[in-house]
């Protein structure tokens, strides 16, 4: 009983973390529960042609699938399955007739034929990328509603009237859908994407600021006593570790984007808004991420560096990292105002100017010991992190333009 | 018209490189068409009930979402549909018949109550991730049956009917997808996991193997004309950006061992094999692939390395990239053949000492010019590589245990 109150705990910690994450989650269950006990009501109350069949059935059903979390998931299904839905049905209807017209005997092996031919494409279509990510959900319906109607065996009059029917079952259930998520609390999956976007490049930007610290600081300091300095490292750089799921916010991104392109204008974004500048931007930013990961690595290199070595380059090197981190940070700010990063550019310059300092440093010191190996690739990832960066803001400004 | 034209050879064109990449699309495809036209066809023989109505339609409904790619992926879904129905069937005529003791005024509102409390609560379980990856399906199906049981208003004879009736439809059609999945070219997500990540290793490998030749090759050879030697290297790279795709494999890695843990025991693997060990496999291989992104740019470098320090450390270096690359793809040939990868301590060895030929190198050599900056990043980042390697290579063991 102790390990199942134990248990319990820690489950319910888990749903307050999850709701505390980010409440629209909560928000969300609610709608869903909402569109849903209203649909069943209205049926329920208005029990329309046969009792409570079909129709209500497809009411139900339309919205447990079609409700999503953001607004344009559920829009992006519920106009996947609207089209879907009529193009199958009219074809069904066509090879329905023309299955008639082919004589008692040769219509289940027509029809069969039929079916066969078009859930065969249309699942081989589905290979697509491009269909993938936008219409996968529709060719499914697509494939469904046209075997159900051709194979359906019903007579003209009942099946034009079975359509109407499902599709104005369809459409209420759809249309309670889009309105509770575009009007109760809406998750706009283009603002996610766009602060998703920010948040990569401020968590980036966490990272640089810290490393120079990080990197000289501790070692630094007491020279003599390793033990306790690495166990402080050990506890700071769980602020550093930030920028671990960069690397793999790819999918996320796609889908956010994907999403976002069925969305009508709102707050401060178009219909059109050039979604896949945000792509080009979380493309360039995972790359930036690489970086940052082998620097990581560096700090966890157990070669030792001599001190008087890592003194000389210790200015410069966490001033390079600290000015192209501001400048990250500034471009993220640029992002989530939708401005142009003025001061961006100034960090850039600086960062820019202790590279050259660097330079010149490496250039003139005189090295008795050449055990460089983990002092060097520190400046070389800063150098790349800034030319990245300039690429950054490239993009950065294309998308404020 | 000359344009459409072009459009569809166009169109073909991708059609036919779909169908190559992976001709399986194809089989799969038109095995999707069958078990459809099998199961319309069953159903348009035996009218079974009230005509070709609900039955047909649930198992119709049922193949066409449960089949999917892979075994496992339809097998999940398949247990998760069985399941949800029958959970969700049980509690919802336990709804009903609590409803239906409200009397007639309670009972609606009760029935609305009801809805919402467990459209919501699992809804907000689908954001679990361990419920999400696994059981997603399950509880739109388990939200879908309870509604639809629960607001049915029907009485509790007809009820039990028509649960008999969909369940058995719901099998027929779950386990025509389930026997054609298996039973006719089967794709087993399991295999696909296990060959992706010990091609991922080989993509690592592939680049590893080429990237000495590829840093200090070309320049070495013809010193003076830059512009045919870089030309050559853009031809050149395309045969070692193989890796790129290993950086963003993490998303299809987790999905395949989701599906590989419902499927049965087949060829090599058994049922409850350790699909996590590939997970921590692909983990140590996408961090090797990051310290390669990195090592990727240090060849488009454009900084000018003094040739005669270049030509100091190729011999080490090249090595090092050369045997670590030899290493992994031992290691993937051990994962694909699951043997015990000897052959790969050896290459390791020598890496390990073509290293420490390096240190050597770097401690003696007399450097008059200090501009290394980068040379020595391929150093470094090989002499990580090494370090990954040892990790993997105990992972590697670990699954073949």
């Amino acid at each position: 009983p102790k390990n199942f109150m134990a248990k319990i705990v820690k489950v319910l910690n888990k749903i307050k973390n999850l709701a505390k994450d980010d409440p629209r989650r909560v928000i969300h269950s609610i709608k869903v529960g909402l569109a849903l006990s209203l649909v069943s009501l209205f049926y329920y109350f208005r029990p329309l042609y046969d009792g409570f069949g079909d129709a209500a059935m497809w009411a139900v059903l339309t919205v447990v699938v079609v409700f999503e979390f953001s607004v344009g998931a559920t829009l992006g299904k519920g106009i996947n399955r609207g089209i879907a839905t009529l193009l199958a049905g009219a074809l069904g209807v066509g090879a329905h007739h023309l299955a008639n017209l082919a004589g008692e005997k040769g219509e289940p092996i027509l029809l069969g034929i039929l079916v066969f031919i078009l859930a065969a494409t249309s699942t081989f279509t589905r290979f697509f990328p491009g269909v993938k990510a936008r219409y996968d959900y529709g060719m499914v319906i697509f494939i469904l509603t046209f075997s159900l109607v051709s194979v359906s065996g019903y007579r003209m009059e009942k099946i034009l009237e079975l359509a109407h029917q499902r599709l104005s079952t369809i459409l209420i259930g759809g249309s309670t859908c889009v309105i509770i998520s575009i009007f109760v609390c809406p998750v706009w999956a283009g603002e996610d994407l766009h602060k998703l976007v920010a948040l990569n490049i401020e968590k980036l930007a966490d990272f640089l600021e810290g490393f120079g610290g990080e990197y000289f600081g501790h070692e630094g300091n007491d020279g003599g006593d390793e033990g306790p300095a690495v166990v402080v490292t050990k506890d700071d750089k769980s602020s550093l570790q930030g920028y671990k799921s960069v690397l793999n916010s790819k999918a996320s991104e796609e889908s956010l984007a994907n999403f976002a392109r069925w969305e009508p204008c709102h707050g401060r974004f178009r219909f059109r808004h050039p979604w896949k500048q945000y792509l080009k931007i979380g493309v360039l930013t995972r790359q930036c991420a690489y970086q940052v990961e082998a620097l990581n690595s560096c700090i966890n290199s157990d070669t030792q560096t001599p001190p008087e070595f890592k003194k000389k380059i210790q200015e410069a090197c966490t001033k390079m990292s600290f000015e192209s981190g501001k400048a990250l940070r500034e471009l993220a700010t640029g992002i989530r105002t939708m401005t142009h990063p003025n001061a961006a550019e100034i960090h850039l310059e600086v960062s820019k100017a202790a590279e050259d300092d660097l330079k010149t440093t490496l250039k003139t010191a005189l090295l008795e010991d050449i055990d460089l190996l983990h002092v060097i690739p520190a400046a070389t990832v800063a150098s790349l992190l800034v030319e990245i960066i300039a690429c950054t803001e490239k993009i950065a400004e294309a998308v404020n333009e």
